[in-house]
């Protein structure tokens, strides 16, 4: 209800500033005896952790996950997993320039308007060190899916549009897509990508960038229609990550443009005897549950506005002043979106997939 | 948490099926002493009804909407409003052809497989029909919003793209919207679109189409970050809706191409002494807060599979099947998704405006 | 969150007001294919139905419920179901008298204080009215329970004290409960209560009463620690029905008097080689969850302040006067509580099955 | 949802084992710009702290509690506050003996039952350890009363009762109750508890008691009709402590005995021109709202089952064996329940000022 927790049966709940002592959350809901340890969540904090190379921000924290609690011998028992990452690296004079004054684009106005009162140092509660949580409680998500589903549910992400060069769909190797900095399917593009964006990094500029995520192996059946539809809670899941701007599960808004007859998935019979769809316009959702196809949906990520090119804005006491931003920055947000996305596609699921469990006929 | 709820502080809860004996909601956390009475819903409700022109599907329902609860001598009492439709027109016969087999592209199947069982008659629960509550829950909302921010909250909407035809956005025109049945506020696309939809009507076919809502005069601060935010919300409102596959705020999936220089909504000082925007590409919401510009955001809806083509399918039995539609449909469902946004917009800000009062400092 | 709804994954959700035009509720949460209808609910609602004897309000209500949604050819769909009840012998008149002085013990006057409006016929919201829904609610509880529990659960209800006269426990028949007016479980008490309330009731005063649930068969496990433990769940549940002021478990305020070596519940292996507990202080649940023996609970229920001697209190206009009740009423309203204690613990247990099931191992 | 957290709008999500690395909790939606440090919280906590004589259990902690996020300069900046409690004294052999054997009368049995696993070190969750984060996230909600409520709200418990002796409550003198090891508000009686509970102590036994909790300066009308009453939430609030088995507001159980004319709290008007309630067998609360008289409520708490007493029991595998616990323990379990029903009371109160400030009118 206040915002800083997200499912309802499989839940985390965040607290923790970029330049507090710690960031951490609380996982509720995960069944007991599933195999988890922390290396099962440092995994995925190291795909998301920045300062890996010079495209993202030169923050560099080991980000070391701790699990306090909920489990006992390497296996969960039920209660609540307490997670705690401490902040070491926080160098508060670099973002002093910004402690008085508004970055346009940024949560900083808008904070001090609704709260009276922020916590300036590094973005505070906007920046985007909250996201480690998602990804330590996405790495949770994750062992109850593959302990819970049989075959496990994959769940992978990739970017398919850095600022105006979107990849070419028919080139997918997902293969490549741990091969370059930034998760890029497509190893040409990555390569005609870097260049770009090391253009854009010179000029302390920033880009935007499309994101694509996918989860295979889902449950037919996930989602709880009406206002609780499994496509609902992912445009939720997905827009609550910062500088996300737009959603769409499967056609998406190119589904605007198709006719009846060519967007509905057809059906034959399978060699299982199951259904067997000829297409995935529906992005593997219909009427809000998931038809068991691959879920597949795109976020879009904007630039961030910490940039080095001065912009209008004011400070603090109403003046009119210019604001540039000197600090450690991503040129291009959207890559670190890439694992924040997975997690939070993992989180829904695991809650849907409980939410089923307690129905089951 | 089961689905049939949307909102936490305003609140409304619904049930009912297509062809039931009725449908309803119950209204919760509407403050007392605010001006309600059934024809506050009844207009909202009458813009939505189908069957008003031959663009929409004809069946004629009066949709009169009776408060059964939650106000007194005309005024709200802080009690829960009970809302209540009957369903008049059911002709079950004209869906009697689909009862055992499964519309590709429908949630027939995949209600089928999660529950085991389903209402066949008109779509059941997932029916559009269901959205006629949203809407007079909307009016309730829209009535909470007027009385409670001086100057009202200004909500409204339109459709901006049918099929392959989008509007220019630099004709747009809110006089027109009402002018004609497609809610376009660009009255030579609309007349284009008559004959454009007048041709997919008569083949039987279906087309999808995109929408854009407006929320004016929203109070600065609406939003609870980090995993409440209003355009998260605002996206988990608009994706539940039926037929709906993407949402964007703002510039929305073009933020993808922007840089951080165009991307930024620069401030000056205004007038009155506060903040005034220069650009609004962050659609009126940044840090997940209303920034109390327009909140602009645009859904893309999927045409319905209820076609008269015949398609690929299966039957209840599992058997291999061809199934075309021949009860009422709706060429373009876009059209009708106007009034039921402009709801779930009305209906996330008066929950949002609740929560931000009980923090407020 | 507004208070009109109770339960999680089980669910309902109640409007109405005692004189409005009708009250109903939204069951959310039951799981697909339950056999439910509208007989299964009424049989309760005929158990709390006033009227039936002199020692209950004389309203008469057929109190006949109508399933509007969520059943489908006599089994449950997975969808809501929409429960509703027309109110029909309003008689606004009898309680003109109170529309604008308070009667102390009631909640009139703080009902004014917290909305500035109430609906004064016949209580409103505050009205027992209400709990007519709560018994509904129960009565598909009691089926969800039936279907998923093997065995079924078995809940009841009985009246163990009336003002000052207590049954003696050692006398406890459960085929006498049915044959009383006052659901009393020892023949001997009945007859001499039904004395004593002619007392009560003839001379227009009212008295208070315990009364205690038990409900049998239920599976081991059921609830979640630590906040919302079984037995929190049932205060809380009991708690919320008119006129409780108190809530104890198994040995509840007598626990304080007890050592440890009286107070727990010795073990020894059963006939089916489980565990055998030798006694039931903790009334069947320890450390918030179910253990697997009956669970047993007392409320105490205050008398109603509708009587006939006056009582001095305030008007709308805070002059001060004296308040008598000439209208209907119960002279033991604890009598009536019974059924809607069953209903209660029947909506807990059912909610807690679900989410038991939700992360079962 | 999942029973590790309590509150809506104010509320708090708690973690951690008795012998864990340490517990912590995340309380969110505390208003911006209230003033708090740790000193705020750590009395509250040293009031709580074990050990501190011969009657509570002789574990050793510092119980020092660390503000992880969400206070800035001193002041709440309305993000979620995280606090962390470190582990330190955790002796864990001296459970040792309890690790394959069930306490009867503790959570042992049933949770083995409900997850297939458990911490069994120092009672893990089910360990009275868990309430020292109530008292931490109480202290924060005694912050947030006392800065939005004019004058503050007051909160205070005692011990009414310890074992079979009761205090007269005629004799209550509030500044005796932080002169004694008990809380008890009279003095020969506490003298008298004094030895009694040391020959208890010394037999190695144990024995409950009740506990008396009251509030005053609370504003009218907190609480939510119907199902979530002030009293229904505060009920569940209490009975969520660990070993209480009895809540009662007001009058409580002895409202059963009273008549309507007893019962009835009468007003006249006060000198403000306010009501003036001429009594309090309410308790504070009507209606499930407050009145603004003082809340009053008790617990009944039972005996801890950690004796030395030899009790039948099962092991892990089914044996019957014996069971004595020779750990620390407390003789009394009612002693540490007062500050942590104080809390409980502060954060209930703390959720429903916030509720009601969301439909103020």
């Amino acid at each position: 209800m206040s915002g800083n927790a997200f499912g309802h049966l499989f839940r985390f709940t965040t607290f923790g500033e970029s330049h507090g002592p710690a960031i951490g959350c609380v996982v509720e809901g995960v069944p007991a005896r599933i195999p988890l340890e922390e290396a099962d969540l440092q995994v995925w904090l190291d795909r998301r952790r920045p300062g890996q190379n010079r495209f993202t921000t030169q923050r560099r924290e080991p980000d070391q996950v701790r699990i306090l609690s909920g489990v006992y011998q390497g296996l969960t028992t039920g209660t609540p997993i307490g997670l705690l990452i401490e902040n070491t690296d926080q160098r508060s004079k670099d973002y002093g320039n910004i402690a008085d004054r508004f970055r346009p684009g940024h949560a900083d106005w808008v904070y001090q308007q609704k709260y009276g009162i922020r916590d300036p140092r590094g973005g505070g509660r906007a920046s985007a060190r909250e996201t480690a949580m998602r990804v330590a409680a996405g790495g949770v998500a994750r062992r109850v899916l593959d302990t819970l589903v049989p075959g496990g549910v994959r769940i992978r992400g990739a970017m398919v549009q850095m600022g105006p060069h979107a990849i070419d769909p028919r080139l997918w190797d997902w293969a490549t897509v741990e091969a370059n900095p930034f998760w890029c399917p497509d190893a040409a593009a990555a390569a005609a990508w870097e260049e770009y964006l090391d253009g854009i990094r010179k000029a302390g500029s920033s880009i935007g960038g499309v994101v694509q995520v996918e989860a295979g192996n889902v449950p037919v059946g996930l989602g709880a229609p009406v206002y609780d539809k499994l496509d609902a809670d992912l445009a939720k899941a997905m827009m609550s990550i910062n500088a996300v701007k737009g959603v769409e599960i499967g056609a998406g808004f190119a589904a605007a443009t198709l006719t009846g007859e060519d967007n509905a998935d057809e059906m034959r019979r399978g060699p299982d005897g199951g259904a067997l769809f000829l297409s995935n316009q529906a992005g593997g959702i219909l009427g809000g549950l998931s038809t068991g196809q691959d879920i597949v949906l795109r976020l879009a990520v904007k630039p961030t506005s910490s940039i080095l090119t001065p912009r209008r804005s004011l400070d603090i006491d109403g003046n009119e002043v210019d604001v540039s931003t000197h600090g450690r920055h991503d040129p291009c947000v959207a890559i670190r979106a890439v694992p924040v996305a997975e997690a939070m596609m993992a989180c829904t699921l695991a809650d849907h997939l409980l939410r089923a469990r307690a129905i089951a006929h």
